[in-house]
């Protein structure tokens, strides 16, 4: 165990795009536990849209990250020392940590991951964690999508999304992906079974999404806002509804960014838009996991990650998200598990 | 009873505020009616928001008024003869009809208004057709307001907004109301028993807000949409939820009219917005003008009309919603019943 501890702090609150110095790459000395607490050394950072939030002073769900605090993030790591009878050497744990090789764990915000079986730690954390529950109860719980109905997901081939069109196809819907690259629309329909992919960068997403939708549409999955749930409000049918999961479209803008133009047809079309933070379905979480894990088992969900190396390159892959680079959910491996 | 019959027919889509030449005012022959039919001769007309929306061609929840056809109202009328066995000479019925002194009734579309007992033909139609159950059925069903949450309710002099007031009292709410003149601020608090008034021609709608709900905002009910949205999505509660039954700010707008520029306070405090249309609920109509009719009857309830005389000038009176000129519900009375 070295004795130096790389943290990232978070420096000045980003304008626009993600630049540099938004964050600084600093070499500390490694925190020292106390009664009840315990030390966990880092092994996966997952990088998320909600990052750029966290950083920003916004109004938003949890505080913001302090100037030149530890920058937030979803970690899983190993418990190296503890003075908590819950954790001991050798536990691992996931849950809201900093980016940093060590870092002392908060037994509220962190939880053992438990036995994962054959499946590699990075896969479990990775689909887990967060993601994977998310798709679950945004779509689920809020959606409510019934057979037969067309259900539309944006950032589909992104974490969240490639889960959600997976889980909609499970419950006999007819699936539409929107994601940025042929790469990416080729994946979703051919590997993970969507009806039909729709390139955002190429195609008129208006025009496509009318053809896609010959029934119009009964729930759209929002991961971005912005154009593209303006074109979904267009052809929501009587009683849709919009689970809104990220607006990832307008966090790096630095003027104030409209709502959408067609807010008028959830009026006229009944519609029910309704925002959602995972965490707060924290006690149902064993739920999901256990239905997710099972459709995984049958070969019925598929995932991807886009693991890279090295806590130095986190902000580095952070804007990958921004532009649509990542393929499947992003993290950052520090030490495997 | 006159061989004339007078009829509004819209001449032009309107674009920007309402103008003269939208609609034309014809003297025309009294229709026949065939087997099935009934000829209605028209007492009072109901002048509501929705009259703008119906004349236009956006996306609508129903077909708007094709052009040269009479111009489609909420009516309360008379039966002059019928060929239909459940409606007889004399009968007063409500529901859809045209901006005509006689007209053929639509079975479909029209009710009979049944006994109102003590209470005159005009309150009854004014409160119980169209207007009492969209704010009963808005704030209880969409809304779901709690005992002691804060409901802020725009339009709130109108004739929906003012009785969505009282029964959020009658829920025992904190209830907020935003109105557009001083003799409406009084008359929603001194008379209606709301417990604050926002003037938002004259106060900073944003403070006001603030310093009238120290606890947040739980339920919302939009008229308006516009900047009052905006000011109310600020400051919503975790789980608020915002029953929309109307969006007139946008109404006259030639222009594509952005949606609220906090769209993204949806997403972090997991609020709920929904649309509604009141005659979705017309299985239940019953439900909402028996709790209605009790509660007027033990003075939880006040309504108000501003009746005037004489079908001829139906659009100017019109005009009037958009300016906020009304007080209370804009009744056109030809014959009282």
């Amino acid at each position: 165990m070295s004795d130096v501890n790389r943290v990232w702090r978070l420096r000045k609150r980003p304008v626009g795009d993600l630049t540099d110095d938004v964050l600084s790459f600093e070499k500390e000395a490694i925190p020292t536990i106390e009664d009840g607490q315990f030390l966990v050394r880092l092994n996966y950072l997952s990088l998320d849209p909600t990052n750029r939030i966290w950083m920003s002073d916004q109004d938003q769900y949890m505080p913001p990250v302090e100037l030149n605090a530890p920058m937030r993030g979803l970690i899983c790591g190993t418990v190296k020392s503890s003075k908590n009878s819950d954790f001991s050497e050798g536990d691992i744990v996931s849950g809201l940590g900093v980016w940093a090789d060590y870092q002392v764990g908060n037994p509220q915000m962190m939880n053992k991951l438990g036995d994962t079986g054959p499946m590699p730690v990075v896969d479990a954390f990775a689909t887990f964690a967060l993601v994977g529950p998310t798709a679950y109860f945004g779509l689920l719980d809020i959606g409510q999508p019934q057979e037969k109905e067309t259900v539309v997901v944006s950032g589909a081939a992104g974490a969240v999304g490639s889960i959600v069109g997976q889980i909609a196809k499970i419950k006999g819907c007819h699936v539409v992906g929107i994601a940025g690259s042929e790469e990416k629309c080729d994946w979703i329909t051919k590997d993970l079974g969507f009806d039909v992919a729709i390139n955002y960068k190429t195609e008129n997403v208006a025009e496509s999404l009318a053809k896609a939708c010959p029934n119009g549409i009964d729930v759209y999955f929002d991961n971005v806002g912005g154009s593209i749930l303006d074109a979904c409000l267009k052809l929501m049918n009587i009683k849709g509804r919009i689970p809104t999961c990220g607006l990832i479209s307008g966090y790096n803008e630095s003027e104030p960014v409209p709502g959408p133009y067609n807010y008028g047809m959830m009026l006229m079309q009944r519609v029910r838009i309704e925002g959602f933070i995972v965490t707060d379905y924290a006690p149902r979480f064993p739920e999901a996991i256990a239905e997710l894990g099972k459709w995984m088992g049958e070969g019925k969900i598929k995932v991807r990650q886009d693991v890279h190396d090295g806590l130095e390159n986190a902000l580095e892959h952070l804007k990958m998200l921004f532009t649509g680079a990542n393929k499947g959910k992003l993290i950052v491996r520090v030490e495997d598990a």
